[in-house]
């Protein structure tokens, strides 16, 4: 056994409790291994009490530090490559808390090099199948036309059939270990034709459906759901509004029909330990950044599916740049504070908000604990991928990403805020405020 | 001690649970009283292991069986009085589980001779101040045209301050097991000028406020609630719907913004155990009739604020008729099966179901516990009138009103609905399916 690591006198995020304790990692392995017997020498880390929880993943993020995913590979940019600036905006990302995340429409790293920053678990494709009246900022010509279907045939040829295979030539979904094909995630509107067969196909072959950007009803949603997706992209956000009499897809957050006295049971008790309880229930992903969605509609949100809920960030490369307007392929965005917009406009375009800034949000406007709030930014995202062995967790044999927390008080403010400390990436330290400019 | 009456074998509903147990009750002081000892004479009941819980309450209902509660009642119809009429319709809904109502815009009897029917606890006034726009089908010429204000004064004059009072001079709240005045609740719309004032009043004087057939937006609703208002009225139904940036009425239902984590422990608590969770949360009225509101929508209500939700029919004087149009007002509305309409329209004008009808639908569509589902026409509307201690309950001292129901499969269906077998209304039968034509 190599020389381990020991965490002492933590505060570990486990479940629904903080719970005082202590942990071990091995730093060449990058996992977390079991309390050694005999203990071995070790190096002690006293974590003064602090809050160690699982390293934060961002399911939706489509850029930031001036770099967006989606651009082309092949661009170079000051004489930077594609790969150079990527990992660099993932070096950034990490200082905030945030050890893996899904970017859009990119490739996955293979490496375990915590030096690389936040770990791609593979790309979430947002779009192009969506309803031609939920596109957002999406560009136009971008997006199908409405003739062109979403059979299975016309996907696969769209984002390319060998990035929706592991390069083992396995389903993501049967080695969850091996390395994933380079689509995770996919955001499609269910009600295009064809849509609910390559829901089907491309679920049972381990890729995460989403449903979103959508013109949906609650029927269609609900078939989406029972074709095979998991998930709904960021709720609220370019798809049908709650009608009492067409509940769209928020309607669906409550389950099937056929939800009776034993589920509901289960239900309750695991909703309120923020269990997962998708019991036909999608998850969701939610953008709490004060601008996309009313801080009570948040709260309803987790109120109606708390074991469903994922904060993701929905970020742009304008993140952790300065307030302004910059050209952003045919448009032009305006970043004022956290908010993103079509120049001129109050058309929203995306966000400019860390995870770290969601998780404090969501904190001071549901009242929920510590670890309820931590759920949704590293177990319930993990458990989306089929990832909860491997991340969002501080179990044994999880890589050993995780964040050190503190909490400070925030004036005017009854909850405090979350700050990092420190973030270990493989077991290692990659980031620690004492020593950060 | 009088001669008691004492069920045995029974299940009685009891907060969450469903508790095999026995009941004594006097029959001529009409309440439940504790177990005798040493045992008095006394009969003794076999329920033979059916549910016995309170009886319902109806906080909406207009009318029934052809009579209208908004009827001048100085009218006579065929000979027959309004009192008589109204004693008919009272009689026949007490076969519905029905024990306790508050009619709209009528007086309470003050009379507790159990043969009278079910209950009037008080009018609820349903208007007239409401937003022009959210008047559903409540008369024009009704509704006070929108230079007119809701202050405190025109209020009282509209409603005639007498009857706002109790009869001995007290308010409803300092002396609840006084009689009533005559009105116990008043639906009105927050944003009008100078309703805040008068719900401020209103409440302060023992009043039920309820905002409903409202244009208010968030904000509004809110201050609604911090003015006195305790209730949400028909939940859904003529008010703003829910934008995720503009949550409107609904919005309200996850509490004030202050929420923080002492109180979310104790609201996530007493939600599983469907107890009041009212931290500045309204009660709201729910028509579960399939009509009004679609079934994920009433999901969706429990999940956001089980603690609160208050079943309540809205039921016409259709209610117990053919199908077919009748003459009403200056309209003509049209039966089919619950469905109320305007003629030649489908515009709802109310409904025909019966609250027990409601509560089966609401099991099925919910998949809540029976004595859970039970809480929401009985424990929980005594509570939005402060009556927890007299009505709504089985305990010591309450009036002695209950319903024996029995569970009756249903084909095609997981859930089995609850029927009425018998009804007692203070300590006498007054209705048994065995013996009832």
């Amino acid at each position: 056994m190599s020389h381990l690591v020991h965490l002492t006198n933590a505060r570990l995020a486990q479940g629904d409790q903080l719970v005082s304790g202590d942990l071990w990692f091995d730093p060449k392995a990058g996992v977390f291994v079991p309390p050694p017997n005999p203990a071995p020498t070790s190096t002690v880390i006293d974590i003064q009490n602090r809050i160690v929880a699982p390293g934060f993943l961002d399911l939706q993020i489509n850029g930031a530090y001036g770099f967006d995913f989606s651009e082309d590979s092949a661009n170079n940019h000051a004489g930077i490559s594609y790969t150079e600036r990527y990992r660099d905006v993932r070096r950034k990302l990490i200082a905030t808390g945030t050890t893996s995340l899904l970017p859009t429409m990119t490739s996955p790293s293979k490496s375990r090099d915590p030096f690389d920053g936040a770990e791609s678990l593979g790309a979430h494709c947002e779009g192009p199948f969506f309803a031609h009246n939920r596109m957002g900022v999406h560009l136009p010509n971008a997006i199908h036309a409405s003739g062109v279907t979403s059979e299975p045939e016309r996907v696969l040829e769209t984002y390319g059939a060998r990035n929706l295979i592991n390069t083992d030539g396995l389903s993501n979904r049967a080695s969850p270990r091996s390395i994933p094909s380079n689509v995770r995630m996919i955001t499609m509107a269910p009600e295009r034709l064809g849509a609910l067969d390559t829901i089907k196909q491309l679920s049972q072959a381990g890729i995460i459906m989403s449903i979103g950007h959508t013109a949906a009803n609650y029927q269609q949603s609900r078939a989406g759901i029972d074709a095979g997706a998991t998930m709904i992209t960021h709720l609220y956000n370019q798809m049908n509004g709650h009608h009492h009499r067409e509940p769209g897809p928020l309607g669906i957050l409550g389950g099937a029909g056929d939800v009776n006295e034993e589920n509901e049971t289960r239900i309750l008790k695991q909703d309120q330990k923020g269990e997962d309880t998708n019991i036909n229930r999608p998850y969701f992903g939610i953008i709490a950044d004060g601008n996309h969605v009313h801080p009570a509609s948040i709260r309803l949100a987790q109120l109606m599916h708390p074991g469903g809920l994922v904060l993701v960030t929905d970020a742009l490369l304008l993140l952790g740049g300065e307030d302004g307007t910059i050209d952003w392929l045919t448009r032009r965005l305006t970043k004022k504070g956290v908010s993103v917009t079509l120049e001129g406009t109050d058309i929203i375009a995306g966000s400019c908000v860390t995870l770290l800034q969601c998780l404090n949000n969501f904190r001071r406007w549901t009242g929920v604990s510590i670890p309820i709030a931590l759920q949704a930014v590293t177990s319930r995202p993990a458990a989306v991928l089929g990832l909860s062995h491997l991340k969002g967790t501080l179990r044994v044999g999880a890589d050993a990403d995780f964040v050190v927390l503190k909490e400070e008080a925030v004036q005017g403010q009854c909850t405090s805020d979350l700050v990092v400390d420190q973030v270990w990436k493989f077991g290692v330290k990659v980031y620690d405020q004492a020593t950060h400019e």
